[in-house]
């Protein structure tokens, strides 16, 4: 199955537009697995366990696992996910992009090594840098468009001939590039007004939308903004706010509360 | 030392703007090492000690130890380039972008896992993208510009009112966000018109330049395009021309010809 199909059918299997992010810092796990790189898998495991029949997406931040020479235990959790979870696809936010012959090797890393279902890709240095992720076509490619940090105005909002950096990637990106259906775009929370453009200018295309929770988005806006006309679309992340939920050994049950109420605050707009 | 002294240091020393590239694809290796993943160390520590008295800089190409499961090798090698051959800067190419909690991980994973002592930057998420790699002032910072790829005109090339895309982004790498004078840019070596106009946005910053040999950037046009007032100023980087010059078990003496070649054929244009 596709990575598009599959999110497709997460969608509704679970009725969730929820992607649950997964940047596991060892310095903020609950007690007794506090400070503990050797306990990631099980820290983000558990969190998997507890909120997969709620969400429509997993997207493990691969910066995380590297900083701790974690790969290894990056690999078990997404072999973890198909194996206990099939039908939840898997987007490695990994935000890569480089040149043909090393944006090959990148995909390698995240289809071939890490069996991702979708990875993130940015789109600065053009087409032939996210052709090679395209060469897989039942993988989701998913570009940086408009970012949910202060600073993705430096470039992003820049006027390119009539309309926005931001803007021409979004045309881009819905265009010759898409030659397979597979692409999505980050377009964050904090900027509901460009959700609505990306939206009007990129049909039904599946949009990945950090920012809610600790980075102050707000879910009615991005909800309104960003849906499709079958209420789809979307995969609004959430990480910290369900991962840190509790701080005690029920840190899993903790994070499920939070994230059924985000899943539902979320459904309560579409 | 700080990375822009060291690479001060390593210009006068060996006499050259050489960077030599390390992309390690076991498929291209030579005669006994072939198809091996477990000695990707071996293959590029061979290259390094033939070649470290003609280089300015090392640059290893993380994808292509992440798609094998090396980043041991990467460590490793990294290790084995301070230890045996102090005063030559390590840049790790890794291309990260990412929002500042990520990218403070990011920080991590180069500079305190890798003890590289610059890394390759995506700008196109901006300043605070940015300042958790410069939050580490003894590091190097390097941006990508004007990247050799024929996509990269795709979006580096757009007008943004009365500038190109890549003008603005030496604009800002050179000014406001320049605070340690840590920063350098990548400009290809396929474009020397453009080398010539970020040298003289940026002044003396540190300029690497991808695109010869494999890619088809002129030697003498680089050179004359992007030298500084000082004639240095440059990180000339080749990877495939002399990492596969030779096919057998001479590989590494025929990495030094091919790079001794290359330092002093940019030598004739300083």
């Amino acid at each position: 199955m596709t990575f598009t199909d599959s999110l497709a059918a997460a969608w509704r299997q679970n009725d969730s537009l929820l992607c649950v992010g997964l940047d596991p810092d060892p310095a903020k796990f609950p007690a007794g697995l506090k400070g503990r790189d050797d306990r990631i898998f099980e820290f983000c495991a558990a969190i998997v366990d507890a909120t997969a029949d709620l969400a429509c997406a997993f997207k493990p931040q691969i910066a995380y696992f590297a900083a701790r020479r974690a790969e290894d235990q990056l690999e078990a959790l997404i072999a973890h996910i198909h194996d206990r979870h099939p039908g939840i696809p898997v987007i490695l936010d990994a935000k890569r992009g480089d040149i043909g012959s090393t944006a090959e090797q990148y995909a390698v890393e995240a289809f071939g090594r890490f069996q991702a279902d979708a990875v993130t890709v940015n789109p600065y240095m053009g087409r032939d840098s996210v052709e090679p992720y395209l060469a897989h076509p039942d993988k989701g490619v998913i570009l940086l468009c408009r970012t949910s940090n202060p600073g993705g105005s430096d470039l992003q909002f820049l006027d390119v001939g009539g309309e926005k950096l931001y803007e021409r990637v979004a045309r881009l990106a819905a265009g010759d590039w898409n030659t397979s259906g597979q692409i999505g775009l980050v377009v964050g929370a904090t900027f509901p007004a460009e959700i609505a453009r990306v939206r009007e200018i990129v049909g039904d295309m599946p949009l990945l939308v950090p920012g809610i929770g600790a980075q102050g988005g707000d879910i009615e806006a991005t909800v309104s903004a960003g849906k499709t006309a079958r209420n789809a679309g979307l995969m609004i992340n959430s990480s910290r706010a369900i991962l840190y939920a509790g701080k005690g050994e029920d840190f899993a049950t903790a994070a499920r509360v939070v994230a059924r109420e985000t899943r539902d605050a979320i459904n309560r707009y579409r």
